[in-house]
């Protein structure tokens, strides 16, 4: 097992072990340090929902439905479910002139337990609004009604709003539209297959609008990217990576976490885009893993990097709160040898 | 990556993939069948729970406190929270003459969402009684009570109660107890951690009670493991692998997970054991190895491995309940060279 990432510690010594991949590029898509098999082929998942929300800027979706900065960031999120997520999609599907039956993203019980309980309490169901991806759906409508497509098979890999994105994915990852393999998300959507270098590149490109020949979609990415670092708290919620990494990075890095233990951070800094996979899916190393990245590479004073210690070789917990054990990096980055930073 | 046990597809190619240990030995511990590393040290967790329970019967605790199979396998389980099994934990408490307050393993929300559920619609909260490990406490509390012991701190590695089990795990499992390390479960207890093929040894020790020359623990391993095949529910719940393995092969096997996906069977018809350790820790792919081990090992008629379908190659589903990929099992056990079954 040569691309251990992480071990988990219990006792003292190794209870289990995460395999992991790392790709680390600049914007022109050199790699510049790796771990693991930085092309391993990997679905994006959520990680792709800043390159998701394109379309809505691009159409002219946002605009007409006059989107906020908070309400691009909600596109853009695997939020928590808590109420200001909720309300601010119900008021975007509103101004859309849809309710919330439209989505078709399913639903599931939200990451904020507070919300879940006084759903119960109140003894409603879960609706579609409850499901972490409701904002990307949202947008999703938006750019069907406003281009006078049928908003309730938006999901359909034929749908003009999925074209569209496909086209935005392949441009901004670098990578072939053909060569895309498409699966079924969690939500229903598309989901894109890609190698992880290609998912590194893509959110240094976003980090880095100016790349960008087409002055439209140099203008979306600085749109939705902004909208990100403005809004932190409605890509993630509260205790969420999402939104810690870029409160603590104020508006330096823009960052996505996707399932199946993938996150890709883009730094506007330093231009450089990092995509980590952890093979077994499991998303528990995925944050720690992407802290020591960012501290291996130097990216981050002291205090960002401390706003972020939560994150970093966190504890593993009994359910009396006692610390038993501690999820630990073990990792060293590989310096590719045409790279210098 | 040489010991993948199992991929998780997603629109027919592989997302994360789960590498993992599997030892099969027969009642006098030899290596049958073997993949990956069969001596992982490995944390058995709650798969000791039956070798926990043995001590409940030997003292005479479960005597005294009229302990019935179904108590006794509430004590082996690691139950979903269900109102039969809270009801019986109190019950049990009663008899004892102590209250839930005496419980040490905290708690959590509960498998069974219909139990968290009116718990939050009655402004209830969380108590031990619904952490999967309350039986099990029940019993260790019932042997301080009956042993005349501290009945509050049971849960310390030097308690009496945890000295016993720690004599029966080294006796059962054949490791010395000097070389078992001792880590804190989830709920608290010592856990402890001996090479996979001493886990696989153990359950074939416990599916062929005859092989210890100790008449007392003969008789305790024969009445823990015949309450365990009585009353299966009991161990897990409802759509639980424990209980449904069980239930399917009425009596022949007695089956244990333990977290960190761990699971342990003993078939008392073949003398043989079987243990697997996922290397991630991923429950996602435990039953599905296991299920896989039985057909390799021709354990089983198709009735029997067919009432455990739904665990065999498992569909992975979007949130709408489509099925968007599959968990398949991809390993062969390796025959050892000195092994005849």
């Amino acid at each position: 097992m040569s691309n251990v990432v992480a071990n988990v510690y219990r006792g003292g010594v190794i209870e289990s072990s995460h395999l992991g991949h790392v790709a680390v590029v600049d914007k022109n898509g050199s790699l510049l340090y790796s771990y693991g098999d930085p092309n391993r082929l990997t679905y994006a998942r959520s990680s792709m929902k800043p390159i998701q929300t394109i379309p809505v800027v691009e159409t002219g979706a946002a605009d007409r439905f006059a989107f906020s900065e908070a309400d691009l960031a909600l596109c853009c999120a695997s939020h928590s479910g808590e109420e200001r997520h909720r309300s601010r999609v119900l008021a975007m599907l509103s101004r859309i002139g849809q309710s919330e039956t439209v989505l078709q993203c399913g639903t599931h019980v939200p990451r904020d337990e507070a919300s879940y309980r006084q759903l119960i309490k109140e003894s409603r169901e879960l609706t579609p609004v409850y499901s972490n991806c409701s904002g990307k759906h949202a947008g999703m409508v938006a750019t069907a009604v406003h281009m006078g497509e049928d908003p309730h098979t938006y999901h359909e890999q034929d749908h003009p709003v999925q074209i569209r994105i496909l086209e935005a994915v392949a441009d901004v990852t670098g990578y072939p539209k053909d060569k895309i393999h498409i699966g079924i998300d969690g939500c229903g959507v598309p989901a894109h297959r890609l190698p992880l270098v290609n998912l590194a590149w893509a959110f240094a490109r976003l980090a880095t609008p100016s790349v960008f020949d087409n002055p439209v979609r140099r203008e979306a990415v600085q749109r939705v990217t902004d909208a990100m670092v403005a809004a932190p708290e409605m890509v993630g919620g509260h205790n969420r990576y999402c939104t810690d990494l870029m409160q603590a990075f104020k508006g330096q890095i823009i960052g996505k976490a996707g399932a199946e233990a993938v996150y890709c951070i883009g730094d506007r800094q330093s231009g450089i885009g990092i995509a980590v996979k952890i093979e077994d899916g499991g998303a528990r190393a995925t944050y720690a893993v992407m802290n020591e990245v960012l501290y291996q590479l130097g990216i981050g004073t002291d205090g960002e990097l401390e706003a972020l210690h939560a994150y970093t070789n966190p504890d593993v917990k009994n359910m009396n709160g006692k610390s038993v054990g501690s999820i630990r990096t073990e990792f060293t980055l590989r310096r590719e040898r045409k790279a210098a930073l």
